[in-house]
């Protein structure tokens, strides 16, 4: 199969406006573009940022082959000078980034691209579809995990993802949004995600009788066993037998943790009676696994009604975060360098939340005195803000509505990445961003986290930057 | 950037369940499975099929490297036995399949596959996830051109795919369900989805004025000129100056092709005023083309308003298939070998509807003497039917439900992909593939592509295979 070189995932105007830059001899224009979001998914409160890592080798590796070069040549739409240039193209501007596994919040930036022209135009359409895809999944998955208070989830929507970066990526951003595991075998390969998986209903079929399929199961994989139990009638047939395997083939060689998965029917219903049924078995300790299109709001019902569920296996509305499936990031200049001074750029649009907020920008998150993230601050990059003094915020449409600070720490977000092209920042490992998104999260109001009417996270300007922003709007 | 070894995109169970055959001596087993889906996104009337060419290369290219093995290995759950085997596994069964680009229907199989256990399963996920990632997005994109009425869409959703193959064979699949274009250039480039694209808000940004930015544009690109109208005022300022560069820049060098784009506010509104403004000037030839947010219901809601639009932009809501976004394709073990005989299975659920159609299987497409599609029949494999003479069909719920046709001709819809893993089909062009699947659009009655309420396509069964089926449900 055709593999495919990352740095042809371009939008064919990049490319137009690249060498449109380049004969108007534009191409060392210094610009600076924000990555940032406008709404969460799902009218949720926040969202988990994913794919930095994604990013940074793509950036590293980014490269036009001979073969890219004499195809773009076939388009009879670019300069020769201009192949030329891109047959030696590397990225050397800088890169400021949130952490991967943070939380952020719309109208914020979470990635700021310093570069010559063709370099941010260049790279845009990879960043937005990394972070848009990676971001919407560990942000899914941190509300399926907050839904199951706890319990364990599995993702395993392989299946039923949009291809293959789809589910593999799909099941790392999953990981990082705090699910437990996969059962995407890539995944584990090569994003280090722990992968596993028991039987499918084949399995079952393919024994003479489905206490045989188990007990063959249960020989084969003593320490792993998960008895699907709903090939045929999951409580007159399924269960019993999955308690004839435990108890002829199981309890015999000591083991003690086994499972069962009821993946169809009324799950709060029948995992109740398998419940009892195990628990009258004198099998308290065989855990009970449910799959069927689960997502966050169907995890909540089955708790609330007092389904006995110890794992939950997720697919498709994860893998695909089907109940909107969108993460709607952009990427929009923000300003350029003219005369080594840096010019804020605004676009206005007839859509008023359309309209960007210019300037190279800090963000800064302020705490309260037992950790817990109240607002962020957007500044001009090079304010001076005294933050050993009570800081006041205020709210960028009602700016009546005023907050002060007394006792806080602050946090500054964006990170440099890369500088002048080279890396500057080592990628965690996968469990580190894990751990650090879980503590993301812990650093959170549940009032922000809740599924319906979240509370609005303060996002501000800083007053200078707010005035800034209105001059533009004013100019034009 | 690793790159994925499509072969280990396997949901772990595929091997475990391997794993376990394999121990129990069951390795041989010959098994047929049916790939088929109970549900069209969207409530619609069909479905297109999309994704058999990256199946075939997939099939063709099947192999676990030492470093795959490695890992397995390091999961101290295989034998080394099965290890070993893996090392040699090639794809060594039968496929059968529908053509690429068929319209298709619930419950009937679109992918039959013959061989061993072991490969049978192996090969499931991968599978799966081709055909409901490619089938979902190229019905999509038929529903998006249907609604347009012959105006032309492209394809622009890059940055908001799930991941790079989301993007890229999503495009693919939306050229095949018959959208005119793409903006990613990896799709042109591999797949050779033609890919085009002009400018984006940042060029107009990068310019003192937006009449400079405009006439730029125009003199580097003088025969594909889209301005983009909306940066500042659309009106007020970004018609007029596009009215400005073409009748400073093109209209002197006789280029009579060109357009503006809207991309925010009212695109009902916007684009009658700009209409009226371009024609004005003399400008009737110039192309108004319209993006943001786009899907087919949007689409159609423009085009009854008379909305004077001649080039759509889909971007997020096709490439995500936002509003259904999950084509819920399975793969069900139907039948298996015993003595040199096949034996059908059933898989029986607590779910209806999700209960499997045994056998090894035959699909036959019944067509009107005007060509229209009337209905499917499905019969067992060696089923004789006399086609010379009138044919009744019957309903599988209410038997009683009768259709005799008298005048008709027949299409067999599985053909021969694979036979003892010798490929024997050979992929046509993705033009040729777009043109069949335009074909079969145009063979469906118009009532089963209405968006709401569509009528609902006959897929029955032969009298034979229904009594088969019903013996194997009673039996139970």
């Amino acid at each position: 199969m055709k593999k495919y070189n990352e740095s042809m995932i371009i939008d064919f105007y990049e490319l137009t406006m690249a060498n449109g830059y380049f004969q108007e001899g534009m191409q060392d224009q210094i610009v600076y573009f924000d990555l940032y979001f406008r709404k969460v998914p799902d009218g949720g409160g926040y969202a988990i940022y994913a794919g930095l890592e994604t990013i940074i080798k793509y950036i590293e590796d980014i490269k036009f082959t001979e073969s890219d070069i004499e195809y773009l040549k076939s388009k009879n739409t670019f300069s020769d000078e201009f192949l030329e240039y891109l047959k030696n193209f590397k990225f050397q501007g800088d890169i400021y980034s949130f952490k991967e596994g943070s939380i952020m919040f719309p109208n914020e930036p979470i990635i700021t691209v310093k570069a010559n022209l063709i370099e941010a135009q260049i790279i845009e359409t990879f960043l937005l579809q990394t972070v848009n895809h990676q971001s919407l999944i560990a942000t899914k998955a941190s509300r399926m995990k907050y839904a199951a208070k706890g319990k364990t989830i599995l993702e395993m929507g392989a299946r039923r993802a949009h291809g293959i970066s789809s589910s593999v990526l799909g099941a790392r951003a999953a990981y990082i949004g705090g699910v437990d595991g996969t059962s995407n075998v890539a995944a584990d390969q090569i994003h280090s995600v722990p992968a596993g998986g028991t039987m499918a209903h084949s399995w079952v079929q393919l024994f003479d009788t489905e206490l045989e399929a188990f007990e063959a199961y249960a020989r084969n994989y003593p320490n792993s066993s998960t008895f699907l139990v709903d090939t045929y009638d999951t409580l007159k047939s399924g269960v019993p037998n999955a308690i004839k395997a435990i108890k002829n083939i199981l309890v015999p060689k000591k083991v003690d943790s086994f499972a069962i998965r009821i993946d169809s029917g009324d799950l709060t219903y029948l995992s109740k009676q398998a419940r009892k049924m195990l628990d009258e078995a004198g099998l308290n300790n065989c855990k009970i696994v449910v799959s069927n299109s689960l997502d966050e709001r169907i995890i909540s019902t089955l708790l609330s009604q007092g389904a006995p569920i110890d794992l939950f296996g997720v697919g498709e509305r994860l893998i695909t975060s089907k109940s909107d499936p969108v993460f709607g990031s952009v990427y929009k200049l923000v300003a350029l360098e003219q005369d080594n001074k840096i010019i804020p750029k605004i676009k206005i649009s007839d859509n008023i939340e359309k309209i960007t907020t210019p300037h190279f920008k800090k963000v800064y998150r302020i705490y309260s005195e037992t950790n817990k993230a109240e607002a962020d601050l957007i500044t001009i990059y090079n304010e001076k803000i005294d933050f050993e003094k009570p800081l006041t915020i205020f709210d960028q449409n009602d700016t009546w509505k005023q907050k002060t600070y007394d006792d806080y720490s602050i946090r500054e977000m964006l990170i440099p990445i890369f500088l002048k092209g080279k890396k500057v920042y080592d990628s965690p490992s996968i469990s580190e961003i894990r751990e650090f998104a879980k503590a993301e999260l812990e650093s959170l109001w549940d009032e922000v986290k809740r599924f319906d009417f979240p509370h609005k996270y303060y996002v501000d300007l800083s007053k200078i930057l707010w005035e800034t922003k209105q001059k533009l709007i004013n100019k034009r």
